[in-house]
């Protein structure tokens, strides 16, 4: 049993179990399993096209890899928890079936240390793509609320406080807008990472005459990860997908702080649909946005898991350390928690409904208006901006709620600058209407319905291009793992 | 006086000493300043452009910000602490000069929040330029290393315990590598920053007909960032960045790390340079590699910025929050922390002298040729690689240090697995020789000196192409600047 | 002169400029400078003492020392900012006074490593002091607000939704509770910190017959911290105190977070004071709360530090390193981030206006009074609460608004439960004034006035307690200072 | 059920499976349910006292709570994980047992708000205790240590550089010095968390006549957490401890970081026991400490937690927030990995062998004695200690190792001071032993063996009293518990 083999030539003592159980990484290791087995097979079949194993003996190693690799697939396997990590665990399966004579051979010219590592860029490669199709489907969804939406009146905030008329579909643009730079991080991401490290060995390299160009080919990596030392020492991929998970996070907190600011009693712009809510053991009328506020505390969670990353890695010399096995659960955690997040919070846009009236109502009750009356000032009469800021700067002051009173207006202007103004009060009388104050905007990417047609066509565009570049990588990688399997089943079936 | 007229409009109170204090970014915005004039510039060449500013006026707009960028980059220009940051500073100095009739046009259209990501986003552009310089510099000395060391044998370690025989070449090749995917990570943040939000306005756009694309091409942006709400709301560059520079500095803390242990009174690998080193107040002897320790820590203060930076923006709503004034001070200081940190970096590693004898010796004294000698087993003899490594690690167990003897090989062989070897001990002797180790490696990547001179070329090339990319794109901007300033100068000289 | 003297004995090369401003701490020092001083002086009192200095030479000494000490509270010293860090500096300024022979024994029996440990102790002890009596002011603030408010009908929240009625006073009362057991944290840190590392010397003290209970006794510490090697590798004080910041810096986040959704367009229960606000440059009519938003802003940026301050220390072996320099900034700043964050905090509170009828009217829109007339249901009609609770959630979805009406909760009470209720609309129609609903309450510590009394009484005798105990600890310190400085004058006196 | 009463009568939807794994606790709550079947005991003893609840009611409501507190105890117990936390789960277990009409009260006067951190507070309560108790036994073993090493000869460090001659004792009584602070701080955090929120109700307190006091007294809590709204918004208590459990972690990644070096082929030191070492899947010769290295990750994953812990509270305003749900694991999981990580290291350093002749050695080779010969000089001749620290600093550049040459001394001491002086050769070689240099050593706390027989002693009695008091506070609460048993058994029985 190579276990003990591994464990009892060198040292002559067992290992306690409270030992057992703080180094084992076997629980995490499990979302492995899968890649570990194929990176063997692949290691196997350069062994054998390179002589180092021969082919009668690799047929045997590869058949009882793939017995194990469709028990991993049908979800029977049974671990022992008891190894130190996965990577023992497959080669003890084979050697107890095929014997230590042949079995033996499975390991050689590598080592965990590049094995592992092997075994975690190809899953982040395929949690990334599972990433950005839920990412795909929210911008997707962003696009559907800003079509429905994209004539609902809606403030605009700056500083918690309402700023200017706008839409509400106008929210969903910017999500959907920034949503895209994180799916372009995380296909950057993707690329640095692909490139393979195995052959690096423990990480000085090996004496067999291995094929590294082979392995990284039949597993559909772009380079290969040539230094033998960057290769087991390096874990920067793992803080670049940690950052850009987190920073996805804070996006999701912002979208949640939005919404349970909105579903609040104080603004009433939307209800939650009671899928997504929550209630009081105690308070009897209490209908909760629980969903949003754990949206909100995820975005800690996966920030706090990103900082243990970078911690770990902190002072660190050359070399593998054993440090590097606590990244794993870090990483495959925060992948879940961000993947259940955009889960809930595809539900709760897509679920809940809005108050209209309270959101149009909000912007006539401030004065949002105040800017584009400035504007007005400027444009029709030749005032400065600063000197028309002023103006109504001085009218909200001394008067409150009323900017459309033409003659409040040439007075502060005759006082202030000792401007005399002739203002048209049918004009001013206008801007009492949001959807007029939105349709003189004229700039690229405001609220207004024209805009959001425009941006709503563009954004379409730009999504349907990062899903056709994600779509054929996802299709690339399953035609390598396709292909593998053909050549193992071509061995075993000899 | 913008700043009175700004303020004393609207509110009827000054400002409170420790307010003002307490709110004023100037001390921070010192570094934008040349950026706020340079895109007041661009935007009041659009504005005359557009006829939002009649030319006469804009003429006098223009002078007036050209005397000021001229003062600023000659540093003779005095800043008034007292303004809350550097816009209203700069538009009030206009304003003074050229009065409010015409001095008040030069904020038409436009907002402080879309106003701060510009010169953020410009400020940016050039500090990552700035340093990949030094990245790229770091990388030439790394090479020219790896070139001086390739024939330097080396302990390779594992768990800061020896694992394999290697050479010091191998240690900057491995940063090499590492470090071009710093440069690539810093290479897609500059180009996902560069998109300009001018024109967004406060949050919600302007019903002024300005002309982004114009403003766009001027300052030598890829793209417009056009929803106006994601314009002013979204700080996700700032989180790239500030994780990319942090990434960076895990790796320094890396180096740093290597450095002191080799340092050490146990390694005594390299002996620092006087420069860099520090003596102690009361231990005569002393001699101590401060600098390097300072590199360690410097990890630590960019990776809590880095938590700042995202922690404010944890749980904000959308919209511009004043909240985000405090990342500027955060992504600056990181910085310029990280460029001082590569001075002192390069001029360690470009001053150290090394004791090959110690680097050579270490490599006799421990079993560092276990590895290669069980995989000898294995080509030689046949075994599998389990077996050889069963035997190798029992011999170590019982023997200790001399794994070069057949005659125990065998005993242990034939004891363990009844195996009847027949070692060539000549052959067995020559693994005493590290550099015969080193040769007998034949995986791509590996430290043997033949392995090491492919990797510099390879490696040289690639800093060559990062290199003219980099060049290419600071080129460019440089020739925008350059030609808003022509413009300028032309509407000047009327 | 000891600054060459220290470097060019060991060391054969002057210190680069970019590297003494890499490692140099002046900056930071002069905030240590009065400490240092303090401390040489207490040190060398202690050697004329043991006779190590003599008496006529410690005068010298200390009349040089007083010098400075004179120079640094007058604040018109002079700092050489190319010396690697204050306590050189110091030693220096001594030595080219009066003489290596005499002012190079000065140092004798210590090193850099305890002194800079005891300058940061002496500080901490009195920051925390001083960070206390703000606290206590902030303190006397919240009880008088909660004095004038305790009749102010306000609804209670949870989960950002309006949950019961309440009163605007129990706001500061559940404020002044915390704060009383920040500092209570404030005052056992000081405690554990208040021990005294002088004497540990280098790392592993020193052959002077020193008396380090005399040292302790003269600078008022309660302990001597024994073990040298603990004295100059520990820095878990720092770490304390900054967790202890940080965890002050998520409260003032909390009261920050309340007050920005209380004066924004949809609470409307408070107006900030003018001098506490912002205006826009754009939107004329914004009056936004970026105190508020800073000081929420500024939780981030202590957190952030407090990471950097643990980040230092992990992975560093025992003895001092010099990754330690490090943190003094950190803690530095984060002190006086918090103590600006705390004028602002006591600034906008003790200034804005109130809106009594937005905040009562808010009790009156929502069901606030749903608990209230369950628990009336169990108490009056004894059935069981979770009965009562099941009936009135029923009457919320049915019937939204009016939850008064006896006849629909009999009927849900019959359809549901099968019970047959009497219930008295009289009483229940008094449910209608919040003022009664508060009456009603009878568990310790709840919002209604009489409540609100006791608290008021309590919490005024609780912080009057720990003001005593601060003012006492910060008279004793003081009366150590005095002391210290009659022996000194004594000394030079002759 | 009030599983479905609970969401049923507000709500007009099933909760989806997706949003209830999203929103479920009871995984974490599994953990506290013990204290929530206890808690919700006291309650209801309360009420019936209270006459709240009837006493025939209460003793079915206590019988099926201590049924239920059976089945935790014995680990029988069926937890339905769909169930939205741990309170209703036992609410409806109650109820679907002896029915609504009973059952239905036994939520009466309190709110899963108050309820929560009543749990949360008794799981802290125990959870340091234990902690404690650990930490206490590893006092202990310090202790042992340093008694079993005080003549065994060290280097002691700084810059992890060789600094002086200590003993290996000495690193075992700083350690157990600092932990003297932990085990305080532990003991602070303990009492501050020490107060009852039950009662608080919701928010807001309730109008059933409860009596906060009785249930303050039978768990055993110091004070009544008075005010309702601090009693469910705060969560100080939480950052609190989990700021101590991270300073414990940087204490333990220290020890680790010490381990690492001192069992590396460099330092040779120590050699870890074979059952806390792990091998190499490639390299035989390998063992490695992989347990440390993991010790000084388990920081990292800690402090991670932590930052966690402060993140998910920023920005919250006042009352409860379902964010704070995300805390209790985040606690949970930390003391757990803390326990481990404080149970590995407490094997690994009982188990671990020296190698004291590479201790000593490593003090003959460099030149620690050099602080020791400077002191010498100026005790004996006179001389100011920066003129022999520039001495013997100077000898080290020119000379190297000897540092015991009279004549070279007197050379320098002319050249650079004009100082003649007659350096008695005998007494200056004795230096040359370590033993005497460590005997000449005056100053209180230092690694002499004199010494460290003092700390020793004063340490143990330290500790003794520590554990006193924790075994005090223990068995006060374990009479509590017994107690309550006791009361609710006597009302079961009638």
């Amino acid at each position: 049993m190579p276990k003990d083999l591994l464990r009892n030539a060198r040292l002559s003592k067992d290992v306690l179990p409270i030992v057992e159980n703080f180094l084992s990484s076997m629980k995490d290791d499990v979302k492995i399993a899968f890649y570990d087995v194929l990176g063997t097979q692949v290691h196997n079949i350069m062994l054998i096209e390179q002589g180092i194993v021969k082919k009668e003996e690799g047929m045997r190693i590869l058949g009882e890899l793939q017995a194990i690799k469709q028990e991993i697939i049908e979800n029977s396997i049974k671990y022992d928890m008891s190894f130190e990590d996965i990577h023992p665990f497959i080669e003890d399966r084979v050697i107890q079936k095929i014997g230590i004579e042949i079995g033996g051979k499975l390991h050689s010219g590598r080592s965990r240390n590049d094995q592992v590592v092997l075994d975690i860029k190809l899953k982040i490669r395929d949690d990334i793509i599972f990433l950005a199709s839920k990412l795909l489907q929210l911008g997707d969804l962003f696009l559907s609320l800003a079509e429905k939406y994209e004539a609902t009146i809606c403030p605009l905030y700056t500083h918690t406080q309402r700023a200017q008329i706008g839409s509400f579909s106008h929210y969903f643009l910017s999500y959907a807008t920034e949503l895209l730079r994180h799916l372009s991080r995380l296909w950057d991401c993707l690329n640095r990472t692909n490139s393979n490290p195995l052959g690096a060995g423990a990480v000085g390299g090996t004496s067999f005459p291995i094929d590294r160009q082979r392995t990284t080919d039949l597993l559909g990596f772009d380079t290969i990860q040539v230094n033998s030392l960057d290769a087991v020492s390096s874990r920067d991929y793992t803080l670049e997908l940690i950052s850009v998970y987190s920073i996805l996070a804070i996006f999701i907190s912002r979208i949640a702080e939005d919404l349970v600011l909105w579903s609040s009693g104080e603004f009433k712009f939307i209800i939650f649909d009671d899928t997504f809510s929550s209630v009081s053991s105690a308070l009897p009328q209490k209908k909760n946005p629980d969903t949003a506020e754990l949206l909100r505390a995820g975005s800690a969670e996966i920030i706090g898991k990103m900082l243990a990353t970078f911690m770990i890695q902190k002072s660190l010399c050359s070399g593998y350390n054993r440090d590097f096995q606590q990244i794993k659960p870090l990483i495959w955690d925060s992948q879940e928690k961000l993947s259940s997040c955009l889960d809930i919070l595809i539900g709760i846009i897509s679920s809940f409904k809005i108050n209209d009236k309270n959101m149009e109502s909000a912007t006539l009750e401030s004065n949002l208006i105040a800017l584009d009356i400035a504007e007005y000032l400027v444009i029709s009469y030749g005032i400065s901006f600063r000197m028309a800021h002023s103006i109504i700067g001085t009218l909200v002051q001394q008067n409150g709620q009323n900017l459309t009173n033409s003659k409040e207006i040439q007075k502060i202007a005759k006082e202030k600058f000792n401007l005399s103004l002739q203002i048209n009060q049918q004009e001013l009388d206008r801007f009492r209407n949001p959807r007029y104050c939105l349709e003189m905007r004229k700039s690229l990417g405001n609220p207004s319905q024209k805009q959001q047609e425009n941006m709503i066509q563009d954004l379409k565009r730009d999504f349907s291009q990062v899903k056709e570049k994600f779509d054929a990588k996802n299709k690339y990688i399953k035609a390598c793992y396709e292909k593998i399997n053909d050549i193992v089943v071509q061995y075993i079936q000899g």
